[in-house]
């Protein structure tokens, strides 16, 4: 008799975006004539720059010709990628070499896959609120109790609130998994050099392991701040890093990732000897993953050439320049908001006590406009709201004057 | 303290291929002037067809203008996808729906992860030789116990061989899921339709699930054989079939698969409730992945329209051919061979008690020709040798004029 994975089913109700997909489906079939516009999911919506349409565009001829036609690849990425990656962490002062890196289809995938390789034991904490992913998949995985209160039994959760400047406190009950996210999503927050910093320290004194997911790392704009954990002294031996193109270069349709398991990191089998996590990694990639696309490899190492460097840059800076004008619009009205300087989201406080999922319903009926509710990230998120910098100008112009104008 | 995953440790060395790469270069590097002709993983060569290269430029140019420029696309694949597929399916014969069809970047990886949604108290069968994945992944999940002689503890391994025509005979003991594959890699051996229909009425009366391995069934060249399980009657209350673009249209270094779970098939979860299983892998698929490359899913799509049809079948043409030379030239020396009709790969029984691995380093040294040893594939692969249609002609052609010479 077949079983289910039985822990599917502690999951709550729907992940949070097709809820919101839902509520505005509903509403634009009510009023067809809305012009609606769409800072919630935090998809990127500039096309991808030429030297990167290009390069996918060669490397299909080359795929159609006999003499350079390329089958399997290897399942961790290609020499060039991984090279042009490894030369990037440099250039960033992280010591990270191209047989650390992992190339993948995203980092959705890879942080979901990255509790594979570790014992359902282990005791994983997550700031709160959190990218969903984190938590869901430890759920699947069977390393939670059930659900109560929007909150799953055995996690330890870290508050990261506008008390405490968004900077989660290490944990008061031993953790051995945590998974921290800078710049954050969705606080918008960037996690400090003295911060990390400690993080490390607590890792090390705990034999911890740190999950640190990067993603929005290249919309840093103040100068000396963490772009790579393993800019910190000893994170070798404790980190693992989440990078993406997705946001970085416009890549949220195109897919391409990596991950850095460096080769210092060690955790334990059941009989207490130290264990090389890289290996095992690789193990569960060459098992369970056949590699990136050749094409849309060609179009990542496109992403690190100095044609795609600069036009990636002027991308991100347009967004930016969204984010400082979202952030600016809503301040001036009176409105509490938080990131948005060092990250592309938007954290606003809600007005007068009003709950994030109402806000959400009176921003669509009244403004027309979609964001996130906060609460939909996890208890702590419940209050605020997120809104992406991920829009085409006007339209972004556009949403502020109509959010100030009703709140 | 984090803890690996101990499971992982009782994982046999290395995957098959590695192993071959190494003493491919080994022998390479002493023998520098030996033309190696690599019958070996069973990668495709032939370029891909035209209309499949400009599928996917036409589409990095969509990504490159603003106005047709997507973004993150639905995660089980785009519409215009999954209805082609599902169109096929029909035309096949098989009542497959378009919202049954998950679109994946490859059979290796939704092979690997649909064990996920299942408990860990699963009987798992497999047959012997089998694809390396359905066993590894099963072990990394914890529902066997340690290796010994070659075979894990707790699986329920289902001996194909000559002796029995290469048709897995019914478990002796009680599986809950069962892993099929057909044609079926290495054997090159075809389910008939009988022995299907014996299949899903075992799994029927045991509240069992099949898991239909069809990565390649454009290969099958004999009118009437069953391309998909769910040809067969009731196979919809207790099949899960896995497809796959690599073999079949030269995606291998491109990645697109497909795979169908259909609405009616239903499991038990820990308090015995029927539970539906679609649901469950949307789930998986939404949560730990993120759809495939919008201009990858354009080229699948032209794998479906009639242009496209027409290039693959000539492709394929092509192969099984060369299937053709290997199977008959070697049976015209007298070797014993099965599979290479409805299959890209021949199996030969290796001649005058040669161990497999014997006779690899015996083709490698003396005709230069790479194969895989069948004991790679399981115990009852001992005495076997898996070779490839998947070659240059003029090297297929020369390749078994080595390899009568010496055998």
């Amino acid at each position: 008799m077949a079983k289910i994975n039985s822990n599917y089913q502690k999951l709550q109700a729907g992940y949070l975006f097709p809820e919101i997909g839902r509520r505005v489906r509903a509403f634009a079939a009510a009023n067809p004539e809305a012009k609606i516009i769409r800072l919630g999911i935090g998809d990127v919506v500039l096309p991808l720059p030429e030297p990167i349409v290009q390069a996918i565009k060669d490397a299909s001829d080359e795929m159609g010709a006999r003499e350079s036609f390329r089958g399997y690849g290897p399942e961790q990425g290609y020499d060039f990628l991984l090279s042009a990656i490894a030369d990037h962490y440099k250039s960033q002062g992280a010591a990270v070499e191209a047989d650390e890196v992992f190339v993948s289809d995203g980092s959705k995938c890879d942080t979901a896959n990255i509790q594979e390789i570790f014992g359902l034991d282990n005791v994983i904490a997550v700031t709160d609120p959190v990218y969903p992913v984190y938590v869901d998949t430890n759920v699947m995985a069977g390393r939670t109790g059930e659900a109560k209160d929007g909150r799953y039994g055995k996690l330890v959760y870290l508050p990261t609130t506008a008390e405490n400047g968004f900077e989660p406190a290490l944990p008061t009950v031993k953790a051995d998994i945590v998974y921290l996210c800078s710049p954050n999503n969705p606080t918008g927050a960037l996690m400090s050099r003295a911060s990390l910093e400690k993080w490390v320290k607590y890792a090390k004194e705990n034999e911890a392991i740190l999950l640190y997911d990067a993603a929005y790392e290249a919309f840093i704009q103040e100068p000396g701040q963490v772009h790579s954990i393993f800019e910190i002294p000893g994170a070798r031996e404790v980190a693992i890093e989440f990078r993406s193109l997705s946001k970085t270069a416009g890549f949220t349709g195109v897919r391409c990732a990596y991950t850095v398991v460096p080769k210092d990191l060690k955790a334990r089998n059941d009989q207490g000897e130290l264990v090389g996590v890289h290996g095992l990694w690789l193990r569960r990639q060459t098992t369970k993953f056949n590699g990136v696309s050749y094409p849309i490899q060609k179009a990542a190492e496109a992403v690190f050439s100095p044609a795609g460097k600069k036009a990636v840059a002027d991308n991100i800076a347009y967004y930016m320049e969204n984010a400082r004008i979202i952030r600016e619009g809503l301040a001036a009205a009176g409105l509490t908001v938080y990131g948005g300087v060092n990250a592309p989201y938007i954290w606003l406080k809600t007005p007068a006590g009003l709950g994030s999922w109402d806000l959400f319903d009176k921003l669509l009926n009244e403004a027309h406009v979609v964001g996130t509710p906060g609460a939909g990230f996890g208890t702590c998120g419940e209050g605020y709201f997120r809104l992406s910098a991920f829009g085409i100008r006007e339209n972004v112009v556009e949403a502020v004057a109509r959010i100030t104008k009703i709140l």
